[in-house]
């Protein structure tokens, strides 16, 4: 393969090329109005009856002559026979030949069975609903390229139109392709990597109104990814190729396109999502998209989508925007647009929002993602505390409804979570794992309601407290006792190098995995290294950080590292072994002002409830003793 | 039957009592990740496996032990030998047994085939993804009673899950009734009514996650609604009744709830919409929706809508608000919530707002409506001028893009309406019917952009500049002709009355119709009543208004009178006879500023088109000779 570099077009100029360049054939086909939900209309619809057809009654009454009644008052009443004057009429009868009025029921007087008497004189047209009150004959009832909604096919109906002329869904070509990938599985085995992100296309596709067509995995094979590119551009409307989009040396899309057609943009001034590249086929666009999935994902937002709403002939309807408070500086790259994703708290009245990882590879910081930040190229980035506007990924009624719990992390905050959900469907949480010092510090900058934290202070021997007093001096917060738990060596099945205590941590090829600075776990360990008189150096692996206690399971199950310092459920879900080191205490930690509130009764209800005891003590390694009494106040 | 009578309960109070009183059975199910897209998780879900599920590369490059690399600098470089210090490894590979390190491809100088020489020293883990960086074992991807979107399903398949516990969708039945109900048809003959609801509902259930489930029409027959509203209440998790919900002695909906079950509410003090019931049978909540398709749809996103969210434990999502001006003074009764169909316009900066009809009846006003304002019972109404609040009903960003045109009503303005679309997809248009005059006030006003009118001037026996002269002093404007065309009398097939001139007009047994105060054809007629010293009391049916050319053409078609005045082609639409009396001119009025803008431009040159004349013409009556010119600008 030649030698190639990535571009570093503007995004909009890329974008705008695109669409510029592709002309759609355009399907028409007839559906039936009773499934056309969402479908785009083709041309505009008009009535081919009138709705009603005939003059209705709009009253319960009698139908009559408006001339006979003229003169009608109290003193000279009129009289009218039934069958000569007047005929029953119920609401949505037609006005029988020769009356051209409707009296209601409660405004006559019945003399006997086939006589009435009228005391007032009425209006012609009165209560009647003319033809073609609601739509009428030749009326046009949608124009074309429009987006049908359920009024829309009741409308049409009405019209009497059986059938509806809508744009075929374009159809778009899915080809993953990559050696290592294999279809979702539930057992993955070394360098394998499932393929998700077809999923995730197709999906947004639907979203969007087209007809993905997914081709399966395709190896790494520059013959064989021509073949299905040039098969795809031939069915297909849009064709997403997926990773192989950069300059590597196995990075076939760009040469596929270019042997095939013609590539307009190969690497965009953004990050992520650099490598993404535009070109066409047989006149069918084709469009490259990263491999790691945010990359991908925002690519395919980024160019697929347009082009989807260019076939509709529509316009692409914009997220919601929140302006938001930054809890941290966010710091951008001059050259590119930067595309950061972001949870947003509503805490005590004001929206903050703190930048989630900036890992492209990370799938959960889309799911978590509460909005995204936009910082334009040219742009370094804004300070802690300015004002920015995020494009909303959830709700702004969720997040307002969403109580934010950070610091550290335990399992007890997801059964919470769950606890919470069943008992109060309309209220959210949201939990990140930033450790007990940052928990701390979050509630100290009001970007949170509660802190999970579990800080031992050496010179005390106590939990927790210490830490409050020293750093949350002046702020109203309230210590609720969660739950405590055992904290020991996670180790591999078996403990094959025999490790049982600190000594055994410096040992020669025994590889440790330490947690983040400010983790209360990472606390813990130095104090029992201090307290067996071990320095940090002589720990192989002191400097490699995991962030929460799976992580540490996981780099033990997979050999990263022989032994690190965790809870026994992490160790447990692994299949691992566990020798106890520790109890300790984890509490939460919340703002006064969230624990009076209504939500945080509510929360200190589900942690004092039978349930969240029953479900803690089940995972083994936890005992929930105290849990929900209040340790300390403030 | 027993006659009742409505209540009054306050909208709010029903919802929520309806909504306590329910408790639901709801069925959990698997499905497949891959098809989950919008369904709402039953549980939460963890990862089974870890994504990555090993150490994988992060880089094109080599794999390397960090501790080799140390000291390492431009001075003495370190060797490294391949298969014993290095591997090579590729984005996406295992780190082999014995690494800890990536170097990346461009920092490697190759001495020769199996060596290389390092120049700086790497710390250990770099341009590594560990295991579980995205997804770690154990993790929860999304909590219960989350409603899954497209990356939520990539993180699932990439945490292992192929299957995904969500609840089934909550079973709808939708029990059409009216014995003058038919299905849908291209022919409707006197006194049948199109279903059309049922289509509605079961597509507004279907975007709100429900399954509906259609009855088909059932005949007003007490004993046999009561069979259907009970099977419907056994299989399904929520009943609707369509009609038959009021208190006239063919309601029968209120009374079967009540000896199934139990009613709650009977009225609630809505406008419209107050003949809602919300009750129960044999533990299914039973919702008896009103007849009036406008009134039903509101109902039942009152009733059902809540009902849907609270199966799913979710919270219901609000329509986007929007502050606008009031075009015009609207009152409301104290009494009750009114509901108002509004349009709004995006005129030259300022968003304005108008109502639509308020009948019940109008399906096409829901079809039309941007938006609704609810006046809160106890509220007179707001003044012409006023701000208020819409919730809306089409996306801003479409109302933003829409070119506003009232007045006359025309055929060419839906033709400019198609093709503009045709050539300009991100463009809209909306135009109403409200007469010349109207539209001439509308550009006073600032509520539209342009107005199509045909005003005949008796002094000057011209069009349409004097009445501009008089009424838009000051104001910027500009008048494109857009189409001449011929009014005419619009007669039933074969002219059976034989109507030649104005002087049959006021034979006995003649039924005349009008048009509405301040529409142009209405001015021609009273200049011809004029001419010939005819009376207008003379003319039987004067008062009587229809709105547009169709509706006489269609009130001349069902008999509802024999002789209206109006154009050509409404009168080839419904197979009738016309009689030509005059040709017109039909101008555009444009305000300066919109006819400068880029939008106003694109219009005039559809107005210039070949395929504007070439359609035009070909309705017939119309002359496009000199469409396009300006005939006036001041």
């Amino acid at each position: 393969m030649r030698k190639i570099y990535l571009e570093d077009t503007p995004l909009q100029d890329a974008q705008r090329e695109f669409v510029e360049k592709i002309t759609f054939d355009r399907k028409i086909e007839r559906v039936r109005t009773t499934d056309a939900l969402g479908r785009v209309t083709a041309e505009p619809v008009y009535a081919k009856v009138s709705m009603p057809n005939y003059h209705a009654s709009a009253m319960d009454g009698v139908a009559v002559l408006a001339v006979k009644t003229h003169g009608a008052d109290e003193k000279n009443p009129v009289r009218l026979q039934q069958g000569v004057d007047y005929a029953i009429v119920d609401t949505g009868d037609p006005i029988p030949s020769g009356f051209d009025a409707v009296i209601m029921i409660e405004h006559i007087h019945q003399v006997d069975e086939h006589t009435i008497e009228i005391l007032e004189p009425v209006a012609p047209w009165q209560h009647i609903r003319p033809i073609g009150e609601d739509v009428v004959v030749g009326e046009m009832i949608v124009p074309a390229h429009h987006a049908l909604r359920a009024v829309d096919l009741g409308a049409l109906l009405a019209g009497g139109n059986l059938e509806v002329p809508v744009l075929r869904r374009p159809k778009v070509a899915i080809i993953p392709t990559g050696t290592e990938l294999i279809e979702p599985s539930e057992t993955v085995h070394n360098g394998e990597i499932i393929e998700f992100n077809g999923t995730v296309f197709a999906s947004y596709l639907k979203e969007w109104g087209a007809e993905p067509i997914y081709f399966g995995i395709v190896k790494d094979e520059y013959a064989v990814i021509k073949q299905k590119v040039l098969e795809a551009a031939r069915i297909a409307d849009i064709v997403i190729l997926n990773a192989g989009s950069s300059a590597g040396t196995e990075d076939y899309t760009v040469h596929v396109i270019g042997e095939l057609g013609q590539v307009f943009t190969h690497g965009v001034a953004t990050r992520p999502g650099k490598p993404s590249i535009t070109g066409v086929v047989e006149g069918t666009p084709v469009i490259g998209v990263p491999g790691y999935p945010v990359s991908a994902y925002l690519s395919l937002e980024w160019f697929a989508r347009p082009l989807v709403y260019h076939y509709y002939g529509l316009i692409e309807p914009k997220r919601a925007a929140l302006p938001v408070k930054l809890g941290r500086r966010v710091v951008s790259d001059v050259g590119a647009d930067d595309f950061v994703r972001m949870t947003i708290g509503y805490i005590h009245g004001a929206y903050v929002a703190n930048p989630l990882t900036r890992a492209a590879g990370v799938t959960m910081s889309m799911v978590r993602a509460d909005g995204m930040l936009r910082i334009p190229a040219g742009h370094m980035g804004y300070e802690q505390g300015e004002v920015v506007e995020l494009e909303l990924y959830r709700p702004k009624e969720q997040i307002d409804r969403t109580t934010v719990i950070t610091g550290s992390h335990d399992l007890s905050v997801d059964v919470l979570h769950t606890l919470l959900r069943k008992e109060h469907p309309d209220r959210f949480l949201v939990s990140s794992h930033v450790g007990s010092m940052s928990g701390i510090l979050a509630i100290q900058k009001g970007e949170a309601h509660a802190a999970g934290i579990h800080l031992f202070d050496e010179e005390s021997g106590t939990y927790n407290v210490p830490y409050i007093e020293k750093h949350l001096k002046g702020h109203d917060v309230v210590l609720i006792q969660l739950v405590y738990r055992e904290q020991g060596w996670i180790l591999p099945k078996g403990n094959p190098l025999g490790i049982r205590c600190m000594e055994d941590l410096v040992k020669p090829h025994v590889t440790y995995i330490n947690r983040q600075r400010g983790a209360g776990t990472r606390l813990l360990f130095d104090y029992l290294l201090k307290k067996e008189g071990l320095s940090r150096e002589a720990v192989y692996g002191y400097d490699r950080e995991a962030i929460n206690h799976l992580s540490i399971a996981a780099a033990v199950a997979g050999g990263a590292a022989d032994v690190g310092l965790g809870i026994y459920s992490a160790a447990q879900a692994m299949g691992l072994d566990f020798i106890p080191v520790a109890e300790e205490r984890y509490d939460l930690l919340m703002t006064k002002r969230f624990y009076d509130s209504p939500e945080g009764q509510m929360l200190v209800h589900v942690i004092q409830s039978e349930s969240f005891k029953t479900e803690m003590e089940a995972l083994g390694g936890y005992s929930c003793r105290e849990s929900g009494q209040i340790v300390f106040e403030n």
